[in-house]
């Protein structure tokens, strides 16, 4: 058996930092692969990503399980605002929150998608997300899982978010006040922010999800340069501090995305980095 | 004569919109030619970048007001932190100040430099910043020109900027407190910001530029996809309307990265789209 006090308990792999098989990236590992190499280096959990789970949910969910770990979340949504809103988005939202509850995950994170086509600057588009947020909101509470707003990045608005620090998110939060609304916080989307450690404060039981990367200080790539915990500028201390100062009690989920060096390497291998980043850097 | 009446005035070219010449943008323009081109549209200014300047800020300064327009402003210090600070600081940036008062410009924009090296989050960058900068303000008060602090898209944390937001600007000129510094408020970088108008409300008097693109909805660059004003989604009369509300009566100046589409044009035509653009959309 293995001897678990020698793990991570709090430490979660998001399979995104394993390329999550895209383009030859992650070496082409299954979920079971995944989940086996996971649990020999003693992490706690695993979040995953829709495409990797098709119709296999809930045999997914019990191997994480058996294995002695926790499926931490879902990635993700599809886009409620923007150019890229699906046509049956009410559909997908419900399929995409089934597949949550199907995987015993507790929490679905939220990209809120972008600016609404024909609008300018936030309001309106906030509008709109929380009109659209709401039916959503009601169906995770019967499905018993949890909705996660996550902010981005002010580099991905337009296209990708309308919400960009964790205030804004708080913003919707309260707007809509409902029980299975939350956020996520990502270092890589708001390390930047002088007023994340009051935002964070402010956030207390609304905390679902913390993601953990680095911001390169020379980041070539918008979406796929991100580092690992250490070999950035981020305050991952600090910022984890504020995290868990807010009550949160949740997993660490190791979340890079990185075509040009992490996918590149064996999984194996990248799983090892991480957990060695986490004992020392985070 | 030219009729004045049928022009600009608000109206400023920042020479970056051209390509300032570098890779055959711009179609090799001399600054001289700018500023007839400027000028016969009714321009009301211009900002020059140093490169551009040479030995020569007094001869284009004259000229400049010569055509019935107003130098206004230099681009830009060199980084005050972060891995890029030049061995000389304090050389390049007098020189820097001297060549604005030289062209008879009112401002020299700052960018402020990344996270130091050694240093990660934003405390202590802000507390060298902060150190590096009140020599500068010094400098410049007796040379009669003003500093603004542009605050950077968060895109362009780590190496870039270490002042993301017009909140952050702001602090820095409270600690530093000094009559010769300022901000700069670019659409590009700020129009994302939840707080802009209680941020730009605060920054009453203290605002020394104000910059005008447009954010694309799909940027597919950091640095060189800006959009022109009406392109992108940026509510571009509603931070305007809040730049002048507290108090700002200088220029419009427009800066337009685009290493794919506007730098590929006839100057000219940039010029006419400009003119027009501010006319409608600004």
């Amino acid at each position: 058996m293995r001897d678990f006090t020698k793990g991570h308990p709090a430490l979660a792999l998001n399979t995104a930092s394993l390329g999550h098989n895209l383009d030859g990236a992650g070496a082409g590992w299954s979920p079971e692969r995944v989940i086996d190499a996971c649990a020999a280096r003693g992490f706690g959990g695993i979040t995953f990503w829709r495409r990797e789970i098709g119709s296999r949910a809930v045999a997914i969910g019990d191997r994480v399980r058996a294995a002695g770990m926790q499926v931490v979340g879902l990635c993700r949504t599809p886009f409620l605002t923007g150019p890229d809103v699906p046509a049956a988005l009410a559909d997908e939202m419900k399929a995409a929150i089934d597949m949550t509850a199907a995987l015993g995950a507790p929490v679905l994170t939220i990209v809120t998608g972008g600016t609404e086509p024909g609008l300018r600057g936030l309001a309106g588009t906030w509008d709109l997300l929380a009109e659209r947020l709401a039916p959503a909101c009601d169906r995770a509470a019967e499905a018993g899982v949890r909705l996660a707003l996550e902010p981005l990045n002010p580099m991905f608005g337009g296209n990708r978010t309308c919400l960009f620090t964790v205030a804004d998110a708080l913003e919707i939060c309260d707007r809509l006040n409902h029980p299975a609304l939350g956020i996520a916080v990502d270092v890589y989307h708001v390390w930047w922010d002088s007023r994340l450690s009051d935002s964070l404060a402010r956030a207390r039981g609304r905390i679902l999800g913390y993601h953990l990367c680095d911001w390169l200080a020379a980041t070539s790539d918008m979406l796929l340069d991100r580092g690992m915990m250490g070999d950035g500028v981020a305050d991952l201390r600090a910022i984890r501090a504020a995290v868990e100062g807010a009550g949160y009690t949740g997993a660490c989920e190791v979340e890079i995305f990185s075509a040009a060096n992490w996918w590149r390497r064996d999984p194996g291998e990248v799983l090892d980095v991480i957990a060695s980043r986490f004992r020392n850097c985070c």
